[in-house]
C-alpha cells in the first residue's frame, strides 16, 4: 500500500474564513492536536500577511514536533524570507510558494504576463530552496488554467529544486473526471513530475472537494491538502476527516493508506468548531452528530441484527464512541488532571487550580462531567488566559411583560473593576450593552449563537459572538451552565479580541508587508 | 441539453433524520415551497409507516400541483395500497416500492433468499402498477449486491411496467467509478432500462454523495434523488442545491440540465433548516452563509476587479442577493401583505392580524425589519396555530452570584392558564423546569440550540430544542428577540408536539403497519 501525505491547512486555507480570529496560543494548541492526530504536514499560517501570523507559525515551528511546518509565501522575495523566518526552527520546514497560471487571474489580478509568471515562479523556488530543503509550489487556479503553460511552469518549478508540486483547483470549478485529465496531461507533459510528490488541494464550491481529490490520487497524487471539518475559503476545503476515512474504507481500492491515527478525528473535529466558532452540522458526513445515527426502525433492527448491515464504518474508529471518562462531584484533583492527561492536555500549577475550581462549579450542578464537557472547560480557560477584560459578575432581570434590565462587573486590562447598567430588546441585549457602558468600548454584535456541549437537561452552554469595533471583527466564545454567564464571557472575550486587533491595526504591519493586505492564496 | 428530473426526497429521507418532527402543516408548506422551485418529484412520506405520514402525504397529494407525488412502500401488498391511498387525488401520483438485493440484506435483514426477493419485486410493482400509471422501484443496497442478480431483479420490475428504476447507494459505499461502472453494468445486463427512466439515490457517509449522482448522470441516469440542505439517514442525501447548481455550472459538460428556479434556493434552505431544526454550517457548499464570501484580501480585491476571477457563481442566482424588503415600524398591514406576497406567502384574515400584530412587536425593537425576519416570523405563527401549549408571559430573575429563578404561565389545551416557578442551574433550565412545573409534564431536555435569523445587535433569536416525555421525541422552534421569550415559545411548542406523539402511540397504529415500527428505506 502506498502512502498518501495528509496536508492539513486548517490553519491557514481554514483560518482565513470570515470571523475566525485564532490567537497564537489557540493556533498552537490545534497544532499540537493536529500531531497528534498524524498529519504528515501543517501549514500554520501565510507568514508575511501579519506580525501575529508570523509569530503563531513560529511558535508552532518551534513547538511541535513530528509533522513538517509549512508556512505559506507568494512568488516574492520578502514573503520567502519571512516564510523562512517563520518555520526554520522546526525540525523539518517547508517553504510553500505559489503564483497564478490561468489567464484570467494573471490579466485581472496579477496584471502581469504568461513570461512574467514563469520567472516569478523560478525565482520564488530558487530562493526557497537557497533557505529550506523542502519546498512546495503551486499553480494558482490552475484548473482554469491552460495546460501546456502550467506544465511549462511547473517544470520549471521542479527544475529549480521544488519537492512537491501542487496543483490547486482554486475556485472549486473542476470534476473528478476533469482533474484526473488535468493532471494526467501534467504528468505526460512533465517527465520530472514523477520523480516529485504531486499534491491535490480542492475546493468544495459544488460539493466535489472529496471527490476531486480521490480522484487525483487516483491517478498519482501522494499528498491531499484538506482542513478538519471542512472549513477554508467560501465553501471550505476538502474535509480531512472525509478524505481519510474515504482512504480508510476504500482506499485498498487505489491501494493507498495514510498515517492518520483515525480515533483523534472526532477530538479534533469538536476543538476546531470551538475554538474557530464554526459549528458542524448534524448531517456532515463522519463528524457530524448523526453521522453514525440511524433513526429509521429497521436500521437500527439491521445495526443489531448484523453491524454491516447498515454500516460502512464504526464510530470507535473515529474516537465517538469508548470514552467512558466521567467525573462527579467528589472526584479529586488528581481525577481531574489523570483525565486531562487521558484526554493529551498537560495541566499542572495554577492552571490546575484554576481549572479544578471550574470543574468543581460546574460539578456541583451537573451530576455527571464527561470527557466532552472537561475538553469544553480547559478549551474555555486557555482562552480565559488570553483575555484581557474578564466578566465579574452580572445580574439580569428578564420578563416579557417588561424590558430586561442587566448590571455587570468587568475587570479591565489594568485591573480595575468597571460596572455598568442597560435596559434593552432582551436579556443578552441588556448583558452586552451593560458591558460596552462599563468598558466604555463601543463594539457592535455581528453573530451570535448558542450550543449545548453535550444532550441533556443540564448541559453546558457554549456561546459564539462575533462583534466588530472601528472596523476590526473579532470572535469570542465562552463555556456555562448558564447561557447568560457563557453570552457575557463570549462577549468580553470578543471584546478583548478586537481591542488586540484594533491596536495592532494602529501599531502598523510589517512594511514588506504593505500588499499583503490584498492577499492571494490557493 | 437533456433534462435531469430532480426528485426531492426532504419529507421522506430527510424526514428520517434524528429528532426532527414535522406536522402535517409544516410537510405542506415544504412542498408548496418545492413546487416554487421546480422540482420535478417530491416524495412526500412513508405512508403505511404511521396514520400521520399518511395523512400528511394525502394532504400534499391533494394540495400540492405541478411535481409528482411519490408515496414510498416496501414491497408488500399492503404498503402499495397504503401508498395509493395517500397519493391517488394528485395529479400526478406515483408509488415508489422496494426491496434489497445485497446478499448481506436478503440474509440479516429480510432473513429471505433471492428467490423470494425477485417474487416480491414482481408481486409489488404489478401492484402499483394496477393502481397507477407511474412506479419507481429501487434494488436497496444494490451499491454492495450482485450486480447479475440486480440486473436480474430491475428487469422483473420493468417487464411488470416499472416507469423508473433507481440504485440507491444506501450506505453511502460507493465512489463515482465504482457507481458508474455498475450502472453500466446495468444497461448491458437490461436492455429494457434503455426505455425507463434510471434514477440515482446516493448516501453522503464518505463525502461523495454528489460526485457519486454525476457520474450516475453522466452515465445515462435522468433522474437524481435528493435532499435540501443535504439531510437525511446518518450523513444526509445529496445535497439537493449542490446537485442543481453543479449541473447548472457544469452540466453542459454532460449536456444536461434541469427545470429547478435556483433563485428559490436559498430561501427553500431556509424553510427547511428553520422547520426542521437543522442548522446549515457556514461552510456549506451553495447554502452556507459563507458559500458566496471572501475573507482573504485579494480575493476580495479579484472579486472587485473582475468577478469571475474568484467566482464559478453568482450570488444572485440561488437566491442570496438582491432581495431588499425592508419594512419598519411605520409599515402599515397593506405593506406587510405585499412584502409576503413576495415572499410566497398568502396570508389573510385572522392570520394577517396575527402576523401584523408580530410584526408591530418586533418593528418596535428593531430598526429594520427584513424578507429574512419576515420569514422567520411567518413560520413561527404557522408553527403556533398546531400548538396545544401557549406561552403566556415569564418574569426571569438570573445571575452569577445566586441561583436564577423563573415563573411563567402557560395557556392548557382546554384554555386554562396555569402558573409554575422554579430555581434552576440557569435562566434557561428555570424557564423549563417551571413550564414542566406549570404543565405538570415531565419532559426532559435533549437538546438546545440558538442561532441569530440575521446579524446585527438586534437580531431576532431562533431557538431550536428537542424533548423526550415518555420515550417520544420532539423538537420545537421559537422565534423573538428576546431569547429567554424563543426558548420559552420552542419549549411550549415541543412539549405541544410531544404530547401529540404520546398520544398517537397510545391510541395505536394501522394494523397493517405493525411490522412498520422496523422500516426500511433506502
Amino acid at each position: 500500500m502506498d502512502r498518501v501525505q495528509i496536508f492539513d491547512t486548517t490553519l491557514r486555507d481554514g483560518e482565513q474564513s470570515p470571523g475566525i480570529s485564532l490567537n497564537a496560543a489557540e493556533k498552537l494548541e490545534i497544532a499540537q492536536q493536529l500531531a497528534r492526530l498524524g498529519v504528515d504536514v501543517i501549514e500554520a499560517g501565510f507568514p508575511i500577511a501579519s506580525p501575529g501570523d508570523f509569530e503563531a507559525v513560529q511558535a508552532i515551528a518551534r513547538g511541535v514536533d513530528g509533522p513538517v511546518i509549512a508556512g505559506l509565501a507568494r512568488a516574492h522575495a520578502a514573503d520567502v524570507e519571512a516564510a523562512f523566518g517563520a518555520v526554520r526552527d522546526s525540525q523539518r520546514p517547508r517553504i510553500h510558494t505559489f503564483i497564478s497560471t490561468s489567464d484570467i487571474h494573471i490579466t485581472h489580478q496579477l496584471m502581469a504576463t504568461r513570461e512574467d509568471v514563469k520567472a516569478q515562479a523560478r525565482a520564488a523556488v530558487a530562493h526557497a530552496r537557497s533557505f529550506v530543503e523542502d519546498v512546495e509550489f503551486s499553480p494558482m487556479d490552475a484548473t482554469r488554467a491552460d495546460l501546456d503553460f502550467t506544465a511549462e511552469v511547473c517544470a520549471i518549478a521542479i527544475e529549480e529544486g521544488a519537492t512537491v508540486v501542487n496543483i490547486p483547483d482554486t475556485v472549486g470549478y473542476t470534476t473528478p473526471e476533469e482533474y484526473a485529465a488535468f493532471l494526467r496531461g501534467l504528468y505526460e507533459r512533465v517527465p520530472a513530475l514523477a520523480g516529485v510528490t504531486l499534491s491535490v488541494h480542492c475546493h468544495d464550491d459544488l460539493g466535489l472537494a472529496v471527490a476531486n481529490s480521490y480522484a487525483g490520487v487516483q491517478v498519482g497524487a501522494r499528498q491531499v491538502e484538506c482542513a478538519i471539518n471542512g472549513i477554508g475559503e467560501r465553501a471550505g476545503n476538502a474535509a480531512l476527516e472525509e478524505v481519510v476515512m474515504l482512504l480508510a474504507t476504500r482506499g485498498d481500492v487505489a491501494g493507498v493508506t495514510t498515517g492518520v491515527n483515525t480515533r483523534e478525528i472526532a477530538r479534533t473535529s469538536r476543538l476546531v468548531s470551538r475554538l474557530t466558532g464554526y459549528p458542524v452540522q448534524p448531517n456532515k458526513a463522519v463528524v457530524g452528530r448523526n453521522a453514525f445515527a440511524h433513526e429509521s426502525g429497521i436500521h437500527q433492527d439491521g445495526v443489531l441484527k448484523e453491524r454491516s448491515t447498515y454500516e460502512i464504518m464504526d464510530a470507535t474508529t473515529v474516537g465517538l464512541e469508548g470514552n467512558d471518562i466521567v467525573l462527579g462531584k467528589h472526584s479529586g484533583r488528581h481525577a481531574l488532571r489523570q483525565a486531562l492527561e487521558e484526554l493529551g492536555f498537560t495541566v499542572t500549577g495554577a492552571a490546575l487550580n484554576t481549572a479544578f475550581q471550574r470543574f468543581k462549579e460546574i460539578a456541583d450542578k451537573k451530576k455527571q462531567v464527561t470527557a466532552m464537557d472537561l475538553e469544553a472547560l480547559v478549551t474555555d480557560e486557555l482562552r480565559e488566559e488570553m483575555a484581557t477584560f474578564a466578566l465579574e459578575w452580572f445580574d439580569v432581570e428578564a420578563s416579557s411583560r417588561r424590558p430586561p434590565h442587566a448590571t455587570v462587573a468587568v475587570t479591565t486590562p489594568e485591573g480595575e473593576t468597571v460596572e455598568g447598567s442597560f435596559t434593552g430588546d432582551g436579556p443578552v441585549d441588556a448583558i452586552f450593552h451593560a458591558i460596552n457602558t462599563a468598558t466604555g468600548v463601543d463594539a457592535r454584535l455581528r453573530e451570535f449563537r448558542v450550543d449545548a456541549v453535550t444532550g441533556g437537561q443540564d448541559a453546558l452552554g457554549e456561546v459564539s459572538v462575533v462583534l466588530e469595533l472601528e472596523g476590526q471583527s473579532a470572535s469570542g466564545q465562552g463555556v456555562a451552565t448558564d447561557i447568560l454567564e457563557a453570552a457575557g464571557r463570549a462577549y468580553v472575550r470578543a471584546l478583548s479580541n478586537a481591542v488586540r486587533k484594533v491596536r495592532a491595526a494602529e501599531a502598523g504591519a510589517d512594511p514588506r508587508a504593505a500588499d499583503a493586505a490584498v492577499t492571494p492564496t490557493p
